[in-house]
């Protein structure tokens, strides 16, 4: 894991991780988000040259800098900044591949309010020049990981800005989406849904 | 600009800044670093349609957060981390683009040690896969600017690791790379190049 937040308050208890021990450890690794299985699946596909496709860092506003004598700079206060692209983004045989990964609790949908309409309109405007833009959801309850086109997630996410529903049920990620199985390695082959995705182009 | 870095110490003036200022105000807009004038071309491509190109955030290795109440996350100790890529990527024309943007105060030729072998890998590891990578070398006493393919630069930069020169000539630039003359819109239309990296492809 690369950022590490110790927990700033005494009071506050680390629930996120609790969590993480506690789901089914059938699949998966034990305790691992979505965001560190993609960074292993990512990290097989590289060390394979499959692909190149990084995590892109949090963006930072950063205020106050330290100039310590004889060692690092040291960032004395910093906010986090909304981000105004998806997470990931990278290339595959040639192609721009830009996605956001999310996490749900809920077991018979997902929430379109996990997404910031930037995001959105960000992909919408890396479609309009070529790239392949999608979401890779976990339904952490069901241990379901699937891919959603760009396109799929538009037509709901338009339709929420129209008075529509405000979430995607979980039968349309069954029966529009990709279910992504774990695998060895890489863990989540994501990959494998591009390659029909680039097919149907 | 999005970062902002107070000068930490009292003893040190903001030298960076003063040498933009005496820079030639005849081309390009005064005080720009090479970095803005890319950022204010990028956001001129997106807007109007023709590619999505982001800088990607300062990469950051937090250590300590604060939750005040009330009021939004506030980092009191983090660091800075090498980037592990180079810093700008996205799409244009469906292809995946990759460079990264140097500034330079030498005038005769580009010196290597400004690259890091990481980048150097990571552009490799991209134009394996289809990607087209280069680099924007500004001679900022020359107010010249020039892209580079990242095949020639492979090439410097591997004859340098075999004890060849330390630097790349002018000269390859003006002879191999594409000079990028300032404009109105977008500022530097490196895009152009990218044209006829993509023609011969």
């Amino acid at each position: 894991m690369k950022f590490n937040y110790p927990t700033g308050s005494k009071a506050t208890t680390p629930k996120i991780s609790q969590a993480k021990v506690s789901m089914p450890p059938i699949y998966g690794k034990r305790g691992m988000s979505l965001e560190e299985e993609l960074n292993e699946s990512n990290a097989y596909y590289l060390s394979h040259g499959v692909a190149v496709i990084h995590k892109k860092p949090t963006p930072i506003q950063i205020v106050k800098v330290d100039y310590p004598k004889r060692s690092a700079a040291q960032i004395k206060e910093a906010y986090f900044n909304k981000a105004s692209t998806t997470d990931y983004n990278g290339v595959y045989r040639g192609k721009y591949i830009d996605f956001d990964a999310k996490e749900t609790t809920n077991s018979t949908s997902f929430p379109l309010s996990n997404f910031h309409e930037h995001q959105i309109n960000h992909m919408k405007d890396c479609e309009k020049v070529g790239g392949i833009c999608f979401t890779i959801i976990k339904f952490v309850k069901l241990n379901k990981i699937f891919l959603l086109k760009a396109k799929d997630l538009f037509q709901f996410w338009d339709s929420k800005e129209n008075g529509g529903r405000k979430s995607i049920p979980l039968s349309v990620f069954e029966e529009q989406g990709y279910q992504l199985e774990y695998q060895m390695n890489p863990l989540i082959p994501y990959l494998k849904a591009v390659d029909k995705i680039i097919e149907n182009l």
